[in-house]
């Protein structure tokens, strides 16, 4: 396996990178830890495509894929590490490799991504940061490539737009993200029970522990911030965890007046991620960079360590910080 | 005014009702009761065209109209009565007119609608039930008129399309309904801002009545079905009310496994609105046709008289049945 200079990242143009994919044959394919449907969606959608030109691929994540997503997330080929070629798509960032950071970290010949904040770890980079979700990407690459969709291709690629945007809510969709998702529809891809197991599938325990968070959750700063907290004892008591939280960030940001909606997850005895969902003038990206963390401008996340206390006085701290830049001579502290 | 005879209803094509549309100068459009944002979205998208193109309009709902849709729902010209044409948009039955009943039921000379269950009560009728929305009969109508679409109206289409599929999600979307939503990311709709609106601008007090429906909430049926129900204590104790309700319905089709989603809403004394959402096998509108309502496939409705008790049991008896008949021969029953 080649060692990539993360010195060095070259940006690739659209063709460029339908090149470099022609050119290889073997392919590991890696997703981000914390698997969503934009990587997920996007790492197999570039996998059907990559078989569809004879190309062998595998996809690796570096944690157990969400049975969930088994409707097109199906066992690909094995790739012997000797002599692939590593992509990884929508992860901004080689910390975001989880367990296989290690591995792979400095081995990333090409990554595909759509997130403005990618720190450029891999050897060569295709980003398109107007994308709504990764997958905005690889649909392109399919069709520069004049690449057949099949219907599970179309699957993976309208899960990840769909998982990414809330459904075509959030202020990333385009024209393009729309245009895309209707061309989907021309593959049998039964789009309303995609959605039903990507938003409408909340369990029993979900419910119980959506009830807790909600007696929890506090409002801040004017009711501008809305804070939900998710304990260890909360996550015990439900046998609630992991991606089934997944959900709980959604409701931060549904609230009238709220601009800055916070869900602060234990995710160890002194660590919590801390998940934000903003709406302008309040940028989520800048304010998760000061908790350590990134992401996009609507949502962005960042792990935290500390007490609960302390976890929430920091990104309460930082999100009224981004509150009176934002509404300077305006009352905005609490 | 002309009396019109319901008793013969005249379908007509989407060029014979642009060239009605043409004909005529005058025009009062109404809007169904419980107004949401297709009938709004479309009665507001049609007066916008109809000024386009030198006819006077007035929009009319028997209610008003709720101040979250003032961004395209502006003041229409007044229309005398004498002279007008009525046009009804996205109403189904002419009971659904409301307060406006007596006043105008046997007077629409065309209705333009989608629903399957549109009981032909006026003299014309353009009826495509394959739209997700009302607002998409009127965008083709927009479209084959040649008439321009400028931002506001872009925004009360869009507007239409967003809430009556739930941003997308639904199964009454199609492929057409994403082409016609990229289309109009041509103007200035800010539809992130819009979504806010429509769907995360919970209040407070709602967030109070939802943890108190939550706390209520019972599953049946092999947790087939969800129920919910809102009394009218819970909307006293917590100021909420009318249209403020609306997003309710939308939690009874989240749980994971359930097949209909019931919300019992009381609206008096001795009357509650039912709210039904199914996932396939089950029919919405066939099971509310039994407890005298109606409505789509995926989403129905209906007004019941009786207790709170006596209303779930009619309701839950009707679930039970379609359920039985969906799954005959497995354990449906609880």
């Amino acid at each position: 396996m080649k060692k990539t200079d993360t010195a060095t990242c070259q940006r690739l143009t659209l063709r460029q990178t339908a090149r470099f994919l022609k050119k290889h044959d073997n392919y590991i394919i890696l997703t981000h830890a914390s698997p969503d449907g934009d990587t997920l969606g996007s790492a197999y959608a570039l996998y059907y495509a990559l078989n569809e030109i004879g190309k062998a691929a595998e996809v690796i994540c570096p944690e157990i894929i969400p049975q969930k997503y088994d409707y097109f997330a199906r066992k690909t080929d094995y790739v012997s590490r000797d002599n692939a070629t590593i992509v990884a798509v929508d992860v901004a960032d080689s910390n975001l490799l989880g367990a296989l950071k290690d591995e792979f970290a400095d081995k990333v010949e090409l990554c595909i991504d759509h997130h403005i904040s990618n720190t450029q770890y891999a050897k060569n980079l295709y980003l398109d940061s107007d994308a709504a979700a990764a997958a905005e990407c690889i649909y392109d690459l399919i069709a520069y490539m004049r690449v057949n969709i099949n219907d599970i291709t179309a699957k993976a690629i309208y899960t990840a737009l769909a998982t990414d945007t809330g459904c075509f809510k959030y202020s990333n969709v385009t024209e393009k993200t729309h245009r895309i998702a209707a061309s989907l529809y021309e593959f049998n891809i039964d789009a309303s029970e995609i959605n039903r197991l990507m938003f409408d599938t909340k369990s029993k325990k979900l419910l119980e522990l959506e009830k807790m968070v909600l007696e929890a959750a506090e409002f801040h700063f004017d009711d501008k911030c809305f804070l939900l907290t998710v304990t260890a004892q909360m996550q015990e008591k439900t046998g609630c965890s992991g991606t089934e939280l997944e959900g709980i960030a959604v409701i931060s940001r549904s609230l009238e007046g709220v601009k800055a909606g916070v869900t602060v997850k234990q995710t160890d005895d002194n660590e919590f991620k801390v998940s934000l969902r903003t709406y302008p003038p309040l940028d989520a990206s800048a304010i998760c960079k000061k908790l350590g963390g990134g992401g996009h401008k609507a949502a962005a996340g960042a792990s935290v360590k500390g007490s609960l206390d302390e976890v929430k006085a920091k990104v309460l701290e930082a999100v009224k910080e981004a509150l009176e830049e934002s509404y300077a001579g305006t009352s905005s502290a609490e």
